[in-house]
This record gives C-alpha cells, structure tokens and sequence, in this order.
C-alpha cells in the first residue's frame, strides 16, 4: 500500500470499524473529512513503511481521546490532531517525518490521515494496537519502554495542553482523561512522540493495509449479496462466535468512557459456540479447564425456543464475551460485532435493541500477547479476574 | 524594601496572612521552607521594583493552586515552581527576568520567594490582588488583558503540564483546576508570563511591603501585649466588623476548593456593626438602601445576651460578611478573621469552633474596584445577588 486516495477511504472505514471491537469512534464523520480532505485534483496521500524511517527522524502518534458516545455527538472542529501536531512541533522546535496512526480502530483510523493530509505529512501502515484500546497506556509503544511525554491534547476551540514531561503512562492517561473531561469528552491526542528507531521497535506493521483489505471484502460481499461475517471471520483469523438479535443495552458515559454491558439472544434453535476458556475437558494449553468454574448447564427452554444470552461488557470497546459464566473471548484478542446483512461494525455507541448482528471474535496481533502487554492489556488490566487464553492464531 | 532576610520571614508571614482573607494557603509551611532556603551565609533574596523591570523582559506570576484544606495536609515537596519556571523557561526557549507572587495573600506570598531562592531570581516587590482570591481568572493582570496562555503546572511528582494556547482566563481556570484535582488537590503554577511593560501596566504595587509591615506591627503588638486587631485595621484603612467567638463551621473540599460557612458569635452585651450594605436610610452612593430587603431586627435573645451571629461565606476565601441579612463587607473588600489575642491570621482551613476571633473589613486596592475588575471579582462574580459596596479608602 503506497497511498490512500477517494477510491479507498470506503474500504479503509469499514475495515477500521472492524478492528475497533465497537471503540476508535464511528468512522462516519472521519471519512466525511478524509474524502473532504482527498477531493478535487486527484489528491492521495502517501503512505509509508515504518522501516522507512530513518532511525533519528521524529514521528508521533496522533488520534481522538473521549467516549465515542460524546464524539458522535460534539462534532469537533476538524483540524484539532494537526494544532496538537504543530503545537508539539513548536514545543521541541523540531519538526515531525511521519504521522502515525495510534490505534486502527473506528474513526481513530481516519483521523491521523486527515491530520496528516492538513500537515502535508506521510502515514506510516500501522499502528500500536491492531485495534482500539480505551485508555492511552495501552498501546505497544509505552508497553515496550517509549516514554508518555512529552504529549499534547488540543479541543474544538484552539485550546492547547502540551505535558512536557509525565512519570508514567497510567499518569499520562489520568492527566489526558481528565482533561478531555474538561474539554467537553473529546480531544485531539499527540502521543507518543517517538524516533524512527523505536518506532521500528514497538509498531504494529501493515494494519491499515489490513483495515483496507477487509473492507474490500466486505464490500466484495455486499455486490454479491453475501452475508459478510464468515468472510471477515477468515480474513482475520478468527470465527463468529455468535449470531443474533440484540436484546438489552445498558450503556452510561462515565468517567469519560462509555462503559456497558449488552445482550444478544440467538435466533430460534441456534446452538451457541463452545467457550475456550472454562471447561470440563483441560487442554494443553493450560486455558481449558484451569478455572474450578463450570460452565452452568445452558437454558433450552424461553421464547422462541432461546438456548444462551451471550453478554458482552464494554468499556468503549468490547472487552468480554460471555455465555453464562462461560467466557468465549476476552481483551486483548478481538470482539466486534457486526450488522448481519453487511458486515457493518456497530459501535457500542450505536448499540440498540434489536439489531440483528454476528459477534465475531477474532486473535489479537502476537505484540499484544506477551506478558509485558497482557500486564497492560490482559482481562486483569481491566478488573477481570480471567486468565487470558488466546484465540488459536495471530490477527498479524 | 530592597531584600528579604531570615530576619523578615515571620512579619511577611503574619502580614500575608492578614492579607489572605482565609486563603491563599497556609503560611507556616513555606515559612519554613523560606527560612530554610535563606538559612546560613547571610543569604537574603533581592526585592525590585515593577518599575525596574525593563519593558522587554520576561518575567512570570506564579503560586499554588489547589484548597487550602489539601496543602496544609498533603506537603508539597518544595520544589515545584521551580521545576514550572524552568520548564516554561525550556518551553519558550527564554530565561525569566524575575519572579512575581501571583497573589500576596497566605502562604501564596512566600512560595514564590522560596522559587526565586531556588532559581537565583530577584522578585518584584507587588502582586496582582492585593490579598488571595479563589480563582485563577482575579488577577489584575487578566483582568487588565495580560493573555492567560501559556501557562504551567506541575505536581510533587515532577509532572508537569504547559498550556501554550487558551482561549480566556475562565478556560484557563477551568482547566488548571480539574488537572490540579487529578494531581492531588494542589500543584504549583506559573501564569501569566508578560512582559516587563504589562507589568507595568497591571501590578498592584508594594504589597510584598505592605504585608511586612503589617507583620511588623502585629509582632510589636505582641511584645507590648496588645491585642493587635485594631492596629491592623488603621493600618489597613479598615475597621473591625465583628469580635467573638466561633460556634459553627461548615467546610467541604469540593471541586478543588475549601466551600463553606463560618458563624461567629459576640461575646457578652456586645453590640454588633452597623452594615454598610442594605439599610432602611439610602445613601447619595447609591449602596445604601438601594436593596429592597430590610435588615431583620437583630435577636436580643439567645445564650449569654447574644445580639446577632455574624455569618460568613467562603470560597478557599472569605467572600461575605453578613449579620441576619444585613452585609457588612463583601469582595474584593478584604474579610479577614484574626485571633484576637495575637493577630495571627485564621485561614478557612484553620477555623474551628471556640476560637475567639476579630474579624477585619478592610478596603481592596483601587485596582480592584473597576467597572471591569468588578466583573470578574465583585460579589456577582461569585453569585451573589449584591451590588458591590465599596468600604471607604483604599488598602494601596
């Protein structure tokens, strides 16, 4: 991939829905101001190979902050991530290679194209996640040693924060947070900022490839009027591990999260997956069978002959998949669910009963499952007490 | 007053206290990290005037932000402004001229001299309130346009946080303060940077004298055995509103600030202060009587012949002294409570039931009874449905 131009913002949206297991933002409003940015004299922006920085140039990572609940509904200004840029730019008095996308998920994607269209910069094809992540230590470059600072935040009106030096992360994220609080629960985010030489450390190659190669099957499937879940599934090296209609929402913004649970009740006589983490029957892996937890025996019997409600929390992304007490699939490897008909991502801010939908889960990318990361963005980082067991395979 | 020596700390001291109208922060702590500083080799920190700043230099307002309630229990480390100065020094890529105390009142008068020790700084011998306010918006250098951007904090973990662009002072407040909640309750700040030609402009002049000299006579007073309030308040060009003692305080830290209400009881057969405020006989100022509301008739009942309770509001700061609903003093006039056997300064973190107090009206400087200085510090400012009704003369 060499450049994006209007012929791939389509694919590219829908991809990055897909990796945003239902976080990053709705990917509407950024396409809108990607193609905006693109139209007219046959614009395309380049695209770069992080092994194509030099070692001593400076890049960052850029992207918006906030509950996609807010961010869907406080329209910001569009030029906010490229005044954090050039504010970042003016603080160290140096200027920047290459803008790099912070996190592939939702509208997070799109952003740092715009920023970088505006700033007449290339992106880099990756980013630090493989996915969306809701809080900022999350991401593969402040898990494998780049420093939080210095990082900028800049809202809808022109106001800039630049935080010159933080002692950790978890710090960094509780400053931001609270900030974006503040400017009304969305900012425009620069961090980290980091050399060509960490960046070819601790990035995630090629995501954004992978972003534009599922939305061009997904839409390959729409022309031909197949239902996009197994196509998406296969792509991804991951399964459906789950189809039906949606029965509750419970969905707060708190905190500057969007932070929930959801229900989804099989279509009639469905049999729902087998969960990979508690069972009777130990594997090898050490995961199956390692909880003294059994699965409770699943119901047969209410409406329409319902054999198993699955139950997704979220914390603006999803974090865990569960049948009754059996977990089909936690954080990091991916949870995004999916609109039937076309392969759509939905968003936890765009839940709603009654949307018929596939979950899909999908094996994170190898960075996110070591035990530095899983320390940073395992089911116990988010409060869960479950021992990660990986979806066989690697999303990259 | 050409420096600061050991042997000025305790009278800056007791007269910043004084001037703090029950904010500003506790004095004793930065006492004695002033003495420390100044401690051994005779060291004494050069004091200058505004007007031997040079038009062009570069010279920063700084303080602590946060309750009083939080500094007085949670000790900062001692170095915070310093690390703030330097790095908007490295921000801006200009060294500072000199240091200016961003408000003289309470413990806020000597910080910034224990940062200028520590940076090897001269400080200008003003402030920009004449006293201590709540919020960072009432200063004279906003007030008067001074750009509240770019502006620091930093915390006791060596976090720091530089804004270098923010729309309004009201912005800039609203920001500092939920960061400096996330950082603890309190944190070290620098703002405004100006120019030495806007100092000019807008420094209330030698109020870092006016608090030694007040001092001065406090600790004569307690050497000849005097109890010092009256001689405050000529010295203040103010009067005592009320003497008692204090039966009820009601305090929460809530949103970053000390809020609550003080009531204070006369002592035997006293009589209570006239109000300047609302009463039935209109003035040719236009303040007194112009409320519609009569004073309640005073109780003559009640424990020990009590007359009225004096009540007052507070905001970190002392904003309302009220008898029944007759107001005898409000902001920017200074309320000050004073022990009355020694004069010591009461701070709102500080009161407490049975302390037997004075409490002082003193006049607010000129500066800060302007049409445009009243919008931003007069009782509406605060929400009270008052007309400002000045006490006669001025504290400068």
């Amino acid at each position: 991939m060499q450049s994006v131009t209007l012929n791939d913002t389509h694919a590219i949206a829908i991809g990055a829905g897909i990796l945003g297991t239902g976080g990053g933002g709705s990917t509407y409003l950024n396409r809108l101001r990607l193609d905006n940015e693109l139209r007219g004299g046959g614009k395309s922006l380049p695209i770069i190979r992080a092994d194509d920085v030099p070692d001593d140039a400076l890049v960052c990572a850029v992207g918006g902050m906030g509950a996609p609940t807010v961010s869907n509904e406080k329209l910001q200004e569009g030029r906010e991530i490229m005044r954090a840029v050039r504010a970042m730019e003016a603080h160290l008095g140096q200027p920047m290679h290459a803008i790099i996308i912070g996190e592939i998920g939702g509208g997070n994607a799109l952003g740092p194209l715009v920023a970088a269209l505006q700033l007449g910069l290339p992106v880099v094809d990756g980013d630090s996640m493989g996915r969306a992540f809701p809080e900022l230590q999350m991401d593969t470059f402040m898990i494998y040693g780049v420093a939080p600072s210095p990082f900028a935040l800049a809202d809808t009106h022109g106001n800039i924060a630049i935080f010159p030096r933080i002692g950790s992360a978890k710090q960094a994220e509780e400053f931001a947070r609270s900030l974006t609080i503040e400017m009304g629960g969305s900012a425009a985010l620069v961090m980290p900022v980091l050399s060509g030489a960490d960046l070819k450390r601790t990035i995630i190659r090629d995501t954004l490839s992978l972003a534009k190669r599922i939305g061009e099957s997904v839409l390959d499937c729409r022309a031909r009027s197949i239902e996009p879940a197994e196509t998406i599934a296969k792509l991804c090296k991951g399964r459906i591990l789950f189809t039906g209609k949606i029965t509750d929402v419970e969905r707060r913004t708190v905190q500057g999260f969007a932070r929930g649970q959801l229900k989804i009740a099989p279509f009639h006589n469905e049999t729902p997956a087998a969960g990979i983490y508690p069972t009777p029957d130990p594997s090898p892996t050490g995961c199956r069978g390692e909880s003294k937890v059994q699965p409770p025996p699943i119901s047969m019997g209410g409406p329409r002959g319902v054999t198993g409600i699955l139950q997704i929390d979220f914390q603006n992304e999803n974090l865990v998949a569960r049948l009754g007490d059996d977990v089909l699939c936690a954080v990091p490897d991916l949870i995004t669910i999916v609109s039937l008909d076309d392969g759509e991502a939905i968003g936890t801010e765009a839940l709603r009963y009654g949307l018929r939908v596939a979950v899909l889960g999908m094996p994170a990318p190898k960075e996110l499952k070591t035990p530095e990361a899983l320390a940073v963005v395992g089911p116990r980082a988010f409060g869960y007490d479950i021992d990660f067991c990986p979806l066989p395979g690697d999303l990259l």
